[in-house]
């Protein structure tokens, strides 16, 4: 099964990483690899794969049915019953393969409190493997970049026809709702995640997602939304204005703008991510809010809405061909608002090439008001 | 903050199973103790609690606005920006507040990818805490178990509604839609789940809930949904019949109900979880279907729809007076259909009281189908 040439980089990689086997539990990993998108929950679901290529499952009883079907007929299964627990099931595995006293990595949806009893219970070396399996999907395909280019497409779409539908009285929940609505219309194969609309003082929240706000006269609106298409997702943002932006509102939408537009024409093969960052962090440093942006300038994205490679200052990785990432910088002035505008961009032939090209001129995010 | 009646157990309980300090990341665990119900993801963001009372939060800075909203003004507070990651800000943190080389619980959302590297970087002892934050909130209060009881109620009015809104050609997604919108209606406080409608063959996975098929004649159906009211959940499972059922269906239909009823009527005070699984499992293997029953008798229910105690095999837990759990054996014919019925149940007064009670009988659960 793990012969196929999508896999082959894995092996590569974990040679390099020195682990002798992965534990993967649900999540985009195992979803990518092996198509599963079975539910986390408390149950130990995972597959172990070794570095010569040998793997096993281990099943709760209870998923079994549905995790067999992920498989080729010959399989190794180790499943276990609600009634015994999974704790001698994994150290019978561990024995049968020869994996007592070597190097085991585990991804993102482990959770620490079952390798804490694994570690008291077989004599092993527990590895932190999500670098390892970041770098394994950092780079896009040629067909998963098309599909990238669609799904924004798609994205751009829903957003010009989102402002046409905003009016001021409406939920925030409202607004989502149509959204999702739209994306399906326009044949989206499912939402990258749950929309945000935030509006007013909520948007200076940049998780916010309750949804429970009228949109006033006088707002600052962030949507902030996206699809998948065909396996990867798109991501983008843009800042409404509910009748004629404030001075203020004007001032820092501009510098939001133009932090993303700098930092998305600057984006190159050969530049580490860490300086990209700083080239859009510098901008609203220079305008004396740098104490205002939060977060990192962006997120790597593809198969998943949340992959390498971020672009923070912390990141050394270069960005090269074929790496995708979102450019998002903001700023978030407590209790008043916050603004961002993000889009996707992809190095392509050495350069970024934004995803996302819905307006961000201001009068173009101006939503009309009567009087 | 930690002084209030509500925590006193917890801190016996850190003292009982030897911990100097917990980290708390979102879950239930931490909305059950200040209110905060964030978002799970990559950045981590936990409460520290040590035994003498003292705290922090660890926080990203994008969630600080949220998080301080739950602490009261002295709190102290360890932010960190995804520039430069949080592995520093903890290292501080524990120094400053004198944890290095002490006894470090973890809860169930810490991951192990996380742990791994403080492993690497602390000297510190980590370990298992989920055990004793079950113990924590195992035995409800009397307002628990009042409000329990209304919750109760309710998911069995949705379920009388509910049978009869079900028709033949129906996709399983229109009958979770409609049991929301019952729900909403009837005054929940939101699902404890996403409700499971599973038809036919679907229903052999006790999980499924992918919502994709239509309900056709001869299709046994399990419905499994409940609500949260005031800050506690409802779980109730019924098997219903698109017109007459077959010899089949009703001869497995009446094993399940047995095993359910049986069970529900012999749980009290003083005897073992594992026993009470034993009366259901019994009842079932004795039929020949043992090996079918793929899952626990039931869970523990209360604040979070799936806590302490387990109805299960491995657990010796003794089940003391309002202690909360479901009973929910089953029988899943792979490739042809599942069926269960449950209900929650809380020992009061020292017997188990059935927190539902709409009908079981098999004539009251078959759907008529005009011909």
């Amino acid at each position: 099964m793990f012969e196929k040439e999508k896999f082959k980089k894995l092996f590569t990689l974990m040679e390099d990483y020195e682990l002798d086997a992965i534990m993967l539990a649900p999540s985009s990993d195992l979803e990518y690899m092996i198509d599963y998108s079975g539910h986390l929950d408390e149950r130990l679901n995972c597959l172990v794969l070794l570095k010569d290529k040998r793997y096993f499952h281990i099943s709760p009883l209870l998923n079994y049915e549905e995790v067999k079907e992920k498989y080729p007929k010959d399989a190794v299964f180790y499943k276990w019953s609600d009634g015994e627990g999974f704790l001698d099931t994994v150290k019978k595995s561990f024995e049968d393969f020869d994996l007592i006293g070597k190097n085991i990595g585990v991804n993102v949806s482990i959770r620490a409190i079952d390798v804490l009893d694994f570690q008291e219970m077989l004599d092993c070396k527990f590895k932190n493997a999500h670098k390892m399996l970041e770098e394994y999907r950092i780079i896009k395909t040629d067909e998963e970049v098309k599909n990238m280019i669609k799904a924004g497409q798609i994205a751009d779409e829903v957003m010009v026809d989102i402002k046409n539908f905003i009016k001021p009285g409406m939920y925030e929940s409202e607004v989502i709702a149509e959204i999702e609505r739209l994306y399906k219309e326009k044949g989206a194969h499912g939402l990258s995640f749950e929309p945000i609309v935030a509006t007013g003082k909520n948007s200076s929240k940049p998780h916010y997602n309750e949804g429970t706000s009228k949109i006033e006269i006088g707002d600052s609106i962030v949507v902030d939304c996206g699809c998948r298409y065909n396996n990867v997702c798109s991501d983008t943002s843009r800042t409404f204005f509910m009748g004629e932006p404030s001075e203020k509102q004007r001032k820092i939408y501009e510098i939001c703008k133009r932090s993303t537009l700098t930092a998305q024409e600057a984006a190159k093969k050969g530049m580490r991510a860490c300086d990209l960052d700083k080239i859009a962090r510098d901008i609203i440093e220079n305008e004396g809010y740098g104490h205002t942006f939060l977060n990192r300038t962006g997120h790597g994205i593809g198969f998943s809405v949340h992959e390498a490679p971020d672009i923070k200052g912390s990141n050394k990785t270069v960005l090269d061909e074929h790496m995708a990432f979102s450019i998002e910088p903001g700023i978030y002035l407590e209790g008043e608002f916050g603004m961002r505008v993000e889009n996707i961009v992809i190095i392509i032939d050495g350069k970024g090439v934004s995803m996302n090209n819905s307006p961000v001129d201001i009068e173009d995010c101006i939503i009309p008001v009567e009087k």
